[in-house]
Parts: C-alpha cells; sequence; structure tokens
C-alpha cells in the first residue's frame, strides 16, 4: 500500500512534532487506521519531503514527529495558470492538472463568456493540496480568487510574460497593424510568465483584440480540433513546459 | 443553445435520408424536443459534416434529410493512442482526451502492473461517439479490444513507430548497451504512429527493458512530476501533435 502523504502548515526538521488538526487525525487514525510508530510522509512547500512518524494517536488530534528528509524541496517555474472556471468538476480537474503539470500560483478569471460567476475558493484550495498529496508533489500552488479577465491585465505585473490559447489564431495576429503580441513558438524568454486559457466558448472579439494588442502577451494556437478547458489547460501547459519550463 | 450534433452510420448526401435508431429519436425528440423541421449537424466520419433538417419525427424513430455539406471531411493524424485502463471515470476521460487531441485509433492495453482486467469496449466507443459529437469533431476513432501489451509488441505491424513515455526516462536509455530505442525528441519520421501511456504503477522493469530495446520505439519524457494517466495521456498527445502531427 502507497505510503500516505500529508501537505502541514508546520516546519519541518529532525525531530520536530508536528501537532495535528481534527481533520488530519480523523482521516489517519479514522481513515487510514494508523497508530502510534506508524509512518507517513510529510511535505509542507519549503522544507522538501520528510518521512515521520506518528508520536501520539487520539480520536480528535495527535502529534506526529519528523524523522529525516528523503527529497530536498523543489518548485515548480514561476508559471501562473489563468483559466476560465467552468462547470464544477472541469474546474476541479483543471485544478489537479495544473498541480500535476507543476504551477505555482492558480488564478480563476472571469471573462466576458464565463458562465460560472462563483468560485470557492476554499474547496479549489483544498482540491489543490490534495492533488499534492496524491501526486507526489512537494508544493501546493496558491489558488487566487476569481477576478475580472480585463482587471488583472489592467493591472499585469512588470516582467511577467503572458502566453494565451486562441481558437482562432490562425486568422488572426500576423498582419494586424494592432497586434503587438508575439507568437509562442518563438518565444525563449525565461522568468516569470503566465498561460491564459479561455472559457468553453473562447474570447470574445473585444478580449481577443485587447489580448494581441499586449506586448506582454504571446499566442499559441493549440491544433485543429476544439478542446474542452480542461484538456486545453494540459494542452497548453505541456507546450509551455516543453519550451521554458523544467521538462527540458 | 448550441446546435445538436450526431454521429450517424448512414451515407451523407444532399437530399439522402438519415433513418433514426430509436435511442437516436428519443434524444432527438424527447429529451432536445425537436420537431419536424429543425435543424440538426450530422457527421458519419467519411463524408464530411452536413446540415440536416428533421422530415419525420416520431416517439421511437424518424428521419433527417441531409441539406448541404457544411465542412469537408477531415482526418485525425494516422496516430493510435495505447493506454492501461485505469479506474472508470479516468478511462472515459481517456477516451474522451483521445478524440479531441486527434486519434484514429484507440488501444486498451494490458500491462503487468495493469489495475483493471476487464473493459467494456462497447461502452467506450459510444463514449468516444459522444465527445466528438460534443467536441465538433469530424471522426470517430475505432475503439480496440484490450489486448495485452506483449502480444501488441510481439506483432507490431511494419512501419509503424512508437513513442512510449518512461517515467524513469532520465536514468535509463543512452549509454545501455541494449537500448535501440531512440529518442522521441529527435524524431521527425512522420507516417504511422503510436503514443503508448502506461499505468499508473509505471512500467515493470521487464517491460521497460523491452520497450527501451525496440528498433521502431523513441522515448520521451513528461517533466519531473508524477502526472496521473489521464494527464500524461493528454500531454504526450500535445508533444506527438506538436512535433510530427497536424498541430503545426
Amino acid at each position: 500500500m502507497a505510503q500516505v502523504r500529508l501537505y502541514v502548515d508546520d516546519a519541518l526538521g529532525a525531530g520536530q512534532p508536528v501537532t495535528l488538526s481534527r481533520d488530519a487525525a480523523h482521516y489517519l487514525f479514522g481513515v487510514m487506521r494508523l497508530s502510534v510508530g506508524a509512518e507517513v510522509t510529510l511535505f509542507n512547500g519549503q522544507d522538501g519531503e520528510w518521512r515521520a512518524r506518528v508520536a501520539e494517536a487520539h480520536k480528535r488530534g495527535g502529534v506526529l514527529e519528523a524523522v529525516e528528509q528523503t527529497r530536498a524541496q523543489s518548485l515548480p517555474p514561476d508559471l501562473w495558470l489563468l483559466f476560465a472556471p467552468v462547470k464544477k468538476a472541469r474546474t476541479d480537474f483543471i485544478v489537479e492538472k495544473a498541480v500535476e503539470m507543476g504551477v505555482r500560483r492558480i488564478v480563476p478569471v472571469a471573462t466576458e463568456f464565463t458562465n460560472s460567476e462563483r468560485v470557492r475558493r476554499d474547496r479549489l484550495q483544498a482540491h489543490a493540496k490534495e492533488a499534492a498529496e496524491q501526486c507526489g508533489g512537494l508544493f501546493v500552488p496558491e489558488v487566487a480568487e476569481l477576478s475580472k479577465l480585463r482587471d488583472i491585465l489592467a493591472d499585469w505585473p512588470d516582467g511577467r510574460r503572458l502566453m494565451f490559447c486562441d481558437e482562432a489564431e490562425a486568422e488572426t495576429g500576423e498582419g494586424s497593424s494592432s497586434a503587438r503580441a508575439g507568437r509562442f513558438a518563438a518565444a525563449s524568454e525565461r522568468g516569470p510568465w503566465a498561460v491564459l486559457i479561455g472559457p468553453e466558448g473562447g474570447f470574445s472579439d473585444r478580449e481577443r483584440v485587447h489580448l494581441h494588442g499586449l506586448p506582454f502577451a504571446y499566442v499559441a494556437g493549440l491544433g485543429p480540433r476544439i478542446l474542452r478547458a480542461d484538456t486545453a489547460a494540459v494542452a497548453a501547459l505541456t507546450l509551455w513546459q516543453m519550451q521554458l519550463g523544467d521538462w527540458t
């Protein structure tokens, strides 16, 4: 049986005690039936991965003791995923995939054609934590509050580049006098980036023109077929990771 | 509301009547509430996409009439996806993603670490059809029966190349005297290909050695994090489509 992996908020170091929340204690001792002396794997996004042992096990709490570091901390590239929330299950999938593919921050954005008005940030953050626990990750990306795409673009951080995926990529961009966006296939700049996935209905014409006019933006195409948002997220992150990220 | 898209088995041509199955009639007239004169979109994987009109609507049947072709037929590249079935929902996802990403044939394979012994081929085929209907595709890949990986490799078709994704890619391959497999990143051969995704536990050592020894095989890595099988399928198909397929 695979060992239990837990994300914790505490600092991790040899002999360091980790006090369990009620939920974590219920999971370890109620669901997984671990008892004193059992081993688990811990990570906190800062101190690497640690082998730990159950020191105290109660119904509503407990203490783990970190024993030794098993992997050094590593971080995904400084990449944000911006995506337009879709139906609940697909949104969960996008968060899960973003964690597996390796991003630092997950930013739900409302576009003109976004259907979903509300996003439960806490639920998505919990989902990101679980995904990291299950995929052997050492880092849990922060899930931001839902923002309007136009507000994010108006207040875009200096030095961060943006790859956006445009279904109509073939028809626009090149030759348009207002287009300042580059083509992602030719981009070689390292450093902070973001990948933007549009909603299932695509961007509005106004959004498309705006994106193509941004000097920090790079357009990428995702082939001749229409992809669902969760498929597009994995495909776009694959392109980015292969070209500029830690897959090379 | 988006127009109803239906895959049909019949030939499509101007004025051609298409007799509906009981299931299709129930969907169109019971679920979608269409009546005589309503328009739908049809495709059959051979004759392109057609605008059609409801000519007769009954509870248990009906007739559509093809009016005009709206898109010419296009086929995905001659690419097979070989994958080790996982839990039901994830297997459904892999089939759906394969259709969106563009493959000709979907082949479930049993590896040494495959958990799932049975695959309902008819259910997966129906799932592929629905995915094509929903993603605007013009082609439904055939879903093959479950085969053993070693049998497929032993009877491999002449001229078809194989990209396989190896989590341990960094440690093997180069420098091993038995390795005949190339590196996918350097592959430029067009023509028939297949992409193989391993089970969630990875390939066995024996399978890995076998794969690395195949003269028609090319190894690819999918980054430093562990990907679920459905994520790996999209990522691997993205790599292939960008390098050798119809995304370029």
